[in-house]
């Protein structure tokens, strides 16, 4: 697949996943979160947007400063797709789903000739790429329901063990952002606690949260589907997944949900996707005192990718930045991340 | 009002509130969650409770023990109201929503002869007394609704810091028991993270969890309403309360959002009540490993209330803990504390 924003799914890993491998042994192979050491942000380039978080953290934790910001009000809140790990070609969870189809409609035969099965079942990449946002939630429900709550942990856990990013020949949970690891453990190191809002299913990326990125299942809020509590046939209580939807956490869903879940404003939040984190980022920083938007634009069509649309880069369905949302973030002053120019490295292991 | 089991709510509060007592200034008085010191559990009396508690932290956390639990997954949930602070004459919260009733009715007068909002204005004790859960709910949804959710922060953290309980005289953070936060310490002291399930409304809980109980915003579950994102006439981003249910915290939605909101089964639950607690204490209970669920009885009709009907003590509305439950409670092995002989205080201030 091409690096400058190709916005279709790779047959490859659709396909290689098919076949079946076995599940590894043992935990996550990731990049576990390392307590921050010398000086702050070290895979930063010196620049606007490495100031504008130290300046942030600086104004919100000097007791004499006026937007000095009390410790228990301290929170900061980050997209995951294409803000902490990578998101092209396709949402890793999205390639989890995909991946699920085969077993389900080997339980449901009656999916087979049903749309967007069908068109999964097909391997056709460009059909695949053309399914819609609705498409991929009805895949979701339906791969990731009727079974126990604890069930499912279980086939997420294995499938991270062994899925592997076809570029970089790597399990997805290296594929986080060394630069970002380090502002975690920045606003750790000063008493911020670090909150997920994923567009993404929450019970799958709480399998790997904390291994990755240091952050615990209760603070990772995202799109998640119902609960329904009853009894099996030998009178035990079970919990399983139903195919009903409760939390949409795209959009302004994103920042409504985080109240519901949380009850605080952040003041500070990263993001990168308009569909995804707009509101988010024009939420947090609308606040009283410092607030800190940080949005990252992927222009780095060498070490990762490279997709806008805004500032001409290739539009791509999957993460796009618009030039609607470039305009607002220079307009609120929010921080704008090049990925080419802010980062040294993007991965630890580079 | 009588100890012994009052379902009625006390005349006095309801109309003291609505005389409008001016709001006290600063911080919450109440007593702070404290670092454990000395022998666990001093506030308890030897027997199979305190016991029950001391082998399920050792059984868990001792790696050498079959039932060994990895620091990552230790978990404990506690009800709030009957569990951690006194809920009698009447939840803390409904005393909250109906004093509010009146600024609500002022603001939308149409109301005023609207049931149920025409009860509470009435004062007329045996009337609000018989008023249903779901009457309440639509108090709470009314009085907490269309405002900014920031301004509803101060609004609770307002009424926190000058409302009483009639029987003491004392703000109800204060009327916490001193037994359970000792639990809460120990749990924590051994790598558990503790958590909050209450049927109340998670972001009126979420103003005052971390000072009473060390218990942080994302360890607060409860019921609660939608929030809507928009924008106000300078168009400004603003985040308002809906009167619209999203979550239902309550009997098995107690341990459906718990998951929502965490993904986890928890090793340990404490709970009272009946028609709330129930699902939550059976469900952890039936987890793999050693599982510890806790039903706490109010039988001290002296130094709190007596109330059950399990073990014939009086019935009450508020909380009621069935002799069904007590049954299914020895079947399971839950473990069942009476306050009157397993605890030596129950308050900080005794």
């Amino acid at each position: 697949m091409s690096a400058s924003g190709s916005n279709g799914l790779s047959r490859r890993f659709v396909l290689g996943a098919f076949a079946g491998l076995p599940a590894l042994p043992g935990l996550l192979d990731a990049t576990a979160a390392q307590a921050q050491t010398g000086a702050p942000l070290a895979s930063w380039n010196d620049g606007p947007a490495k100031q504008a978080i130290l300046d942030f953290v600086r104004v919100t934790t000097d007791p004499s400063s006026k937007d000095f910001v009390p410790p228990e009000e301290r929170i900061a809140e980050f997209d995951q797709d294409g803000t902490l790990w990578v998101e092209h070609p396709v949402y890793t969870q999205v390639v989890f789903c995909l991946e699920h189809v085969p077993d389900l409609v080997k339980a449901r035969p009656e999916l087979k000739n049903r749309e967007p099965f069908k068109t999964v079942l097909s391997g056709n990449r460009e059909a695949i790429a053309k399914l819609s946002m609705r498409d991929f939630f009805e895949i979701m429900l339906g791969t990731q329901s009727g079974m126990d709550v604890e069930a499912f942990r279980e086939i997420s856990r294995k499938w991270l063990a062994r899925a592997k990013h076809p570029r970089w020949d790597r399990p997805y949970t290296e594929l986080v952002y060394q630069p970002m690891i380090e502002v975690l453990n920045y606003l750790r190191a000063n008493d911020y606690r670090t909150f997920i809002a994923t567009g993404g299913s929450a019970g799958f990326v709480r399998e790997y949260a904390e291994k990755v990125y240091g952050i615990v299942p209760e603070q990772v809020a995202g799109t998640e589907q119902a609960f329904k509590y009853g009894y099996d046939k030998e009178h035990r209580p079970i919990l399983t997944r139903e195919p009903k939807m409760v939390l949409n956490n795209l959009e302004a869903g994103k920042i409504e949900n985080f109240w519901l879940m949380y009850g605080r404003r952040p003041y500070a939040a990263f993001g990168n996707s308009s569909s995804d984190d707009q509101q988010m980022l024009e939420y947090v920083k609308a606040g009283s005192g410092a607030r800190l938007s940080v949005a990252v634009l992927h222009d780095d069509v060498k070490r990762e990718y490279a997709y806008g649309p805004a500032q001409g880069l290739p539009n791509t369905s999957v993460g796009a930045f618009s030039q609607e949302m470039y305009d607002m973030a220079k307009k609120q002053y929010w921080t704008i991340i090049s990925m080419k120019d802010d980062w040294k490295r993007i991965f630890a292991f580079e």
